[in-house]
């Protein structure tokens, strides 16, 4: 796997810089930020002998653009859910699942770190494959930003030694299947009221399975094939193929 | 185990303030510092809700005080020994290691952080039971002081759950056994270059055996008898037995 670390709306410099120098501290290098502040003097202090990670980053307006191209995209909160029934945050991972969940395959695995103070929002968390929450003490769960980046690339750190066996999805392969099953709910009516929770389960559901290209454009199929028996969707178009 | 971080001679304040918030977020709340600078506005912002840990803290004026009652002294370095020849940074151990080693202990495990520029200092190294090193990339290892910290907290942050079955020996009674092994090499006439070098292995040894307080008396005791039948040494006196 390839490791990207993505600060979403960082509001400290200091925390940029302490997030480049753990990110090279454990061999990684591929740091995108989503609307940081102006990256200056203080944040090269911090970053230290990491400058480089640090002038190399990616600085970009949306998670949207900042996601292009993972196989996983994992989200991170302080905050884990309490209800199997709320899918938004179940179920969660700690660092080390995640690592085991990872280790064998191929493909970006990309993780998002909110906002020091708020984190990340539900909508940015229901983008996500998995929700990751490092296991902290209730009497004090938050941790710095730049500390909780280190712990989780503390545990990935040889999950890009090796390369995997199982070449995953395109986050925008699975995307394609999202809507085209969103669609789908749509066109069979189902219930207005629980189509929402119903599609986020479904994301969970799919993120941890794993996809890979072939097994999304094979699930993109039956839906097809369903629409079509029913009279309804599209005929099958080169769109349906998966990007591999 | 119970866990107790210092920091020994740390420059900046918001690296202490870091640490502090760090230490609450695995659940621990004992810290020391030895001769820091002054702590101010910057390291309680830094701390954020963990203004106790900060403002309880205790600050000492050397590593000796800092590691009274310790069971097991570890100290931390960016750099492991390359030679198992040379015993003072070797063998070494990673967190992970260190986890396993401690968690079904009786005692305090007091966990060395050196100076954010040149780490520990190879005596305060001497001093140490254990050496840990984090599992950094060789291509930059030298991790911020508080993200280090981050990372043994991390991996021992359920250490101090359960307590464990072996309560171990204090710092004070191996010291006691340390120079009673140094006055007996003196006595037996050990080659002089080779003494320092022979002590610091048996520190390293008898360190990582992890030794209770009846075994330090028993040991003590198998000294004293040797030298007794040498017609050496001191006669048995109440200070060989250990405080328990």
């Amino acid at each position: 796997m390839e490791v990207r670390t993505i600060l979403v709306e960082p509001k400290n410099e200091e925390n940029i810089g302490a997030v480049a120098r753990v990110t090279k501290n454990f061999g990684f290098s591929d740091l995108y930020l989503v609307n940081p502040p102006n990256i200056g003097k203080k944040a090269f202090s911090v970053a230290s002998h990491a400058y480089d990670v640090l002038s190399g980053c990616t600085i970009v307006n949306s998670i949207e653009e900042a996601i292009a191209n993972s196989a996983i995209v994992v989200g991170t909160t302080s905050q884990p859910g309490i209800s199997v029934n709320r899918h938004l945050r179940m179920p969660f991972f700690s660092p080390q699942e995640l690592k085991k969940k990872v280790e064998d395959k191929r493909g970006i695995v990309t993780l998002l770190f909110g906002r020091e103070d708020v984190g990340l929002l539900n909508k940015e968390l229901m983008r996500c494959d998995l929700v990751v929450c490092i296991p902290t003490s209730p009497g004090y769960p938050v941790m710095n930003l730049s500390h909780a980046v280190a712990i989780v690339l503390y545990e990935l750190r040889d999950a890009g030694a090796d390369s995997g066996e199982r070449p995953l999805a395109r986050l925008e392969d699975k995307e394609r299947l999202f809507a085209h099953i969103r669609a789908f709910m749509d066109e069979i009516g189902y219930t207005e009221y629980k189509k929402e929770k119903t599609a986020l389960m479904l994301r969970r559901i799919l993120g941890r399975a794993e996809l890979t290209a072939r097994e999304v454009q094979t699930l993109r199929g039956i839906v097809s094939k369903a629409e079509r028996k029913m009279g309804m969707g599209e005929d099958e178009t080169p769109e349906h193929r998966c990007t591999e």
